[in-house]
């Protein structure tokens, strides 16, 4: 680790993508319990579906660890356990109701959104420091994470909304 | 507080009012702080700008109260805390070194991203329980915070990072 004053923007890279890294990882834990708690049909198969891309997410970060010539390690990540623990909120106190759908999608939204900032974040950083293959994974993530918001987004004003008011 | 079974969407959507009131305050408390860490001009003005910006977002939550008939109270939320955390955490770690402005503007990134997919989600029950007047208000502070979030993103693709990669 650098001393204080020497950190560069390699330093904050490197800490961010440890960041991620966690994230991921927890998300990876979450989804399968948001899977087994919604009542959608539809619903359940976009978590499933998540599921399999953010495998496909923590070893594109694996490939960025290995770029850099470090060990892929996480470092805990205040955000994502917030942002979870909403989610677990939601779960629980709409556990059996008409909104718990919603509710759901709203959670895993948060998510998304936070790992849309943080790729964005990286991908440009990445771009500043001249490391284009790591450019290049970002960016696969990036758009994979704002097309899962775009389908979370269609569903929630959709018909689980719409059970839900019903 | 209606019983756990009968909790709906109204339910719902008044909790999550309550969760990004709470998390605007916050913000509030959080961007003069950032703005006097920011070493560059720009990241310090659009910090301040964002500042005012905030204060207009908390009133129209405050209006959408009174569209309820409820007092405009907050409910702790744990995502803008770990959100802020990790800020506050770059702040110390960063102090006095080149990244500084980087992390900074990727802690407000994170920040914003929270209140797009809030805002996005309110919006959106909104409009299925046919509350015409809060969806407007809640779709002005969407645009803001897409914009603003836009306008962050050009900062670091710019001049912010290029001084820390110099």
């Amino acid at each position: 680790m650098a001393a204080a004053k020497d950190k560069t923007l390699n330093d904050l890279f490197l800490d961010t993508l440890k960041d991620i890294y966690y994230a991921e990882k927890q998300i990876l834990k979450a989804l399968p319990k948001m899977a087994k708690a919604a009542t959608s049909d539809k619903l359940r198969a976009a978590f499933e579906k998540h599921e399999g891309e953010t495998e496909g997410q923590i070893d594109r970060l694996e490939q960025i660890f290995e770029l850099l010539d470090k060990p892929a390690r996480g470092k805990t990540c205040d955000a994502i356990m917030g942002i979870l623990e909403e989610g677990k909120e939601i779960m629980s106190e709409y556990k059996g109701t008409e909104a718990l759908d919603a509710g759901l999608l709203a959670a895993a939204q948060a998510v998304e959104h936070y790992e849309i900032s943080r790729y964005g974040t990286l991908k440009t950083w990445a771009g500043l420091l001249g490391m284009k293959d790591a450019v290049k994974l970002l960016d696969q993530t990036l758009q994979q994470e704002k097309t899962t918001d775009g389908n979370l987004s269609k569903l929630a004003e959709s018909e689980i909304n719409y059970e839900a008011a019903a």
